[in-house]
């Protein structure tokens, strides 16, 4: 579906897919399409999981969720009260290093987590007119951190402080955003982190984690491309992964066999609208304190 | 297809695959198929290469190409009487890090090839029943590495000798094999090289490649599997890649993308008979080799 | 010296030096001696620093320069009076790996640095003792950070604010200081950076840094002991580095070298009581920001 | 010493050293001095240690010990005669990671040695000149690698066999050298294993050793220099250790430590004039192995 229907046609062809058409309509109102992948700018979420849950569809929607959490609440309530599938497009939970991670702190390998520690950081800035509605580096980048710091420390994040600057990207003070943030994080279980976002990896998509535990301790994240090691007078030297596709290619694949792995059996799936409305929290929360310069709790804000 | 109808229907619903049969014949008769994959035995490639062949069926054939120089000449006068396509299951030229090694060869990055140095070995032995028939480590085993060796230098095998031993596995003993060995190559551009086999790493399938240039040098061969460390008072640890179905996952698949592509184009696949035949023909001067203890030259022998 | 004089006649012994005292005052009038090692606890530091440079005696003092500012500007100006020399013990700066990394900054390696970032963890809490009298966190720890920031970034520190925890060792909210803290700082280029300290590493001491720059971008930091890989079942371990005298065995030497190296040509040392004197200043105005949950200017409160 | 009494002065005093000559003798006949270095060509070894002996000077030898087997077996009963201490300089004894690594193999962490892998690379050929008395590659440099071998697999080697060629340096034709080479070895336990040799490594000073076990195998030797990596859009980049004495600076230093502290103690070196033997045997048989084309036993020509 694509509202230029030229380019839902190139695509159709593309993947072998044998419809397509430029109203959304069409998709809701055929009763042999059991599930919907929303793929649509932010601001359009809402309503397309509102109409897709009504038209007792099962939904991909990527993340973030909703806008803002009144939206996430709103859909959540109509999703249940449709009684659809919903699961959120944080991949990295379908990573086969995520998830072996997970296990392997499930198994009690690394005692228990007391610190989270990320850095995400793109090769550049998306175009100004990207991050004019992105929401911002919080929103946009650090979200998916977030999950994965709900994900990996099996707890709910309880307080966020935040500092950034602009480094490198100075477009970006018309959108009263930044290229380099770092959250601070507490947790439920008394543990507590660090997310740095950045824009300004011009050296490749650079993507880590760290979970300290109270009797191991876990690193994530080879920056290595290619398994190539050159040797010469000046080092030894190997590739970088250059962007997001490359890095999360299995993930991307996983998370939708899992999808309609779910909908087959008719499974919940791993990641659902309630941990879309989390993680948006923690990234609106973040925001806040950014702006304010000071720590927010989120018991005090967010009421499930 | 499978002799055992039960086995080819299994397998044939676990693909999604709507016909099987105990019968080649039906497949060689069905003019609707273009091409076969062989995956038997070694022993019987050479007559359904010829079979294949004359039903004017593209083929693709698991390594090695034939049991023995005789049988890989024929097969080769037959695919090009009757102009079908061939392609050789060596996997490894599909890897993403050995085509990025031939990719920075090509492009001069190290200058002229000078040595090649290989390292496989597999996490244990297979049944005796397999070795039995398996043709011994240089035929099953370290022809993979002599494939490599063409393809990384760019150049011919011209002289061959070998050691070896039975280090683990006496049963070896039977069939006139070793579970460890090495090759000494040297190669028509004057490099020179060496590849160990070996049946015995029970840590997991390590797979390296190295290629010293007189420019620059190329290591290929990463032994980590998922891509997590675990740190603790014992140290940092990573898991290893268990088994080549891990190893090559991507290979495999890139390999059969290839050969249905160059189907569909109508072109040459990259790897083909005359690769087969080649490899074989080193692999047969190494068993020679290594059973007189003596250095064999191979264009005394080979005539293509 | 000792004021136990059996501990200094032990230490004198194991070291081959034929003299040693219970009294500091024997240093000071022996005209023989042109210099002054100072490595007692930090609230002696200010004292020593005075008589040592009115006996005119060269100072080496261990970091931190004194307890607050005020001691360290007298300090300053007492040494600047006496025209001695005075080198404060930031071992690092003679570490190889960030020596390289300062000589690569310094060719234009990476272009203008824009963001750093700093991993200290010990491998535990010294004990309370310790703890009560350190100064905190901030100050016995992150210091280090605070030097290596200005030395590789080539830049002042212009504000800091601060965040942390106690994750493990509760007999710390005694003494009002956290096992696990990140330091945000802004430079005076319109730079960035991180600092993370933890007492927590059980796993070893784990000392990172990372550059990231306009052109290119640098890490610092192996955790890996001896250079063995011990390959089995369970996959690929190596040890990690234990403590801080493993770690900068070299760059204790080589900061010695260089003290008396120093004197020996009459030439200033490269990191002196003015630096010993900005760390100070920045740990100080950490604790602060950490202590009202505000940023701290360090240009409104720092006049030197 | 010196016989370039200049030479002797410059080192004397670059090194505090108050005495110097231009002849040996001056040091035999100093009744103060209790030890030797002989650090001259090898074809004066045997006549150095010969009277060394005589004079009751404790020995220690750089490597090989002698030119061959006749000269080493009477160098070692005049040393035995004598009652003086000889030590050989095999310094990858002393080196930090080969003593981890027989420490875990004593450790049992490995289960039983049945593999050895050795590289030994040199970044570049020495001068035709050295190379002309050098003794050809087996002796001058692949010696290193049989002292590890019977260091680390515990156990005698009991056959070699061997090739190689000339690949870059062709002015070696000329001594019957070859710049790279490789041995296959047979063990006492029923192991085997090879070393390679070479003098085309332009990229640095290349090391490595593995042990491969019946439980584990292990892995010695990182090619990087500074604990320093560069990233940018060429990838990542560190350097290479370039030459041997940064490779092997603590293990020399060890080495010499030992012997020191050996002859204080009254203790026998962990390397003696024993091993200095052992490892030439091995070198010469190579050495004609690799002439004849043969394996060589070396049981048959060996008697201790």
């Amino acid at each position: 579906v694509d509202p230029l229907v030229e380019r839902a046609e190139s695509v159709a062809i593309e993947l072998g897919v044998k419809r397509w058409t430029a109203s959304v309509e069409d998709v809701f109102h055929d009763t042999n399409i059991d599930a919907v992948i929303i793929a649509t700018p932010t601001n359009t979420h809402a309503e397309l999981i509102q109409r897709a849950a009504r038209y007792k569809k099962h939904i991909f929607v990527e993340k973030p969720l909703t806008q803002d959490v009144q939206e996430a609440d709103e859909a959540i309530q109509t999703i249940h009260e449709n009684q659809v599938s919903c699961q959120v497009g944080f991949m990295r939970r379908f990573d086969p290093a995520y998830q072996e991670a997970k296990r392997r702190i499930l198994a009690g390998d690394i005692g228990e987590p007391i610190y989270f520690k990320a850095i995400s950081r793109d090769p550049g800035s998306p175009p100004p007119a990207f991050i004019k509605h992105s929401g911002g580096i919080f929103l946009d980048m650090s979200i998916h951190d977030y999950d994965m710091a709900r994900y990996l420390m099996g707890a709910e994040v309880t307080s966020v402080a935040a500092h950034g600057k602009i480094l490198v990207n100075s477009f970006m003070e018309e959108f009263n955003d930044v290229d380099q943030a770092i959250t601070y994080l507490t947790f439920s279980t008394g543990a507590a982190g660090d997310v740095e976002g950045s824009r300004n990896a011009h050296y490749g998509y650079d993507i880590r984690a760290e979970v300290v535990g109270t009797e191991g301790t876990l690193f994530i994240g080879s920056l290595q491309h290619h398994d190539v090691h050159i040797l010469n007078r000046k080092g030894c030297t190997h590739d970088l992964i250059p962007a997001f596709p490359e890095r999360f290619k299995d993930a991307f694949y996983l998370e939708m066999v899992h999808f309609i792995d779910c909908l087959r059996k008719g499974e919940k799936p791993s990641v659902t609208e309630v941990d879309g409305k989390k993680a948006l929290e923690i990234a609106v929360a973040t925001k806040c304190a950014f702006e304010t310069g000071k720590s927010v709790t989120l018991s005090d804000r967010v009421k499930v």
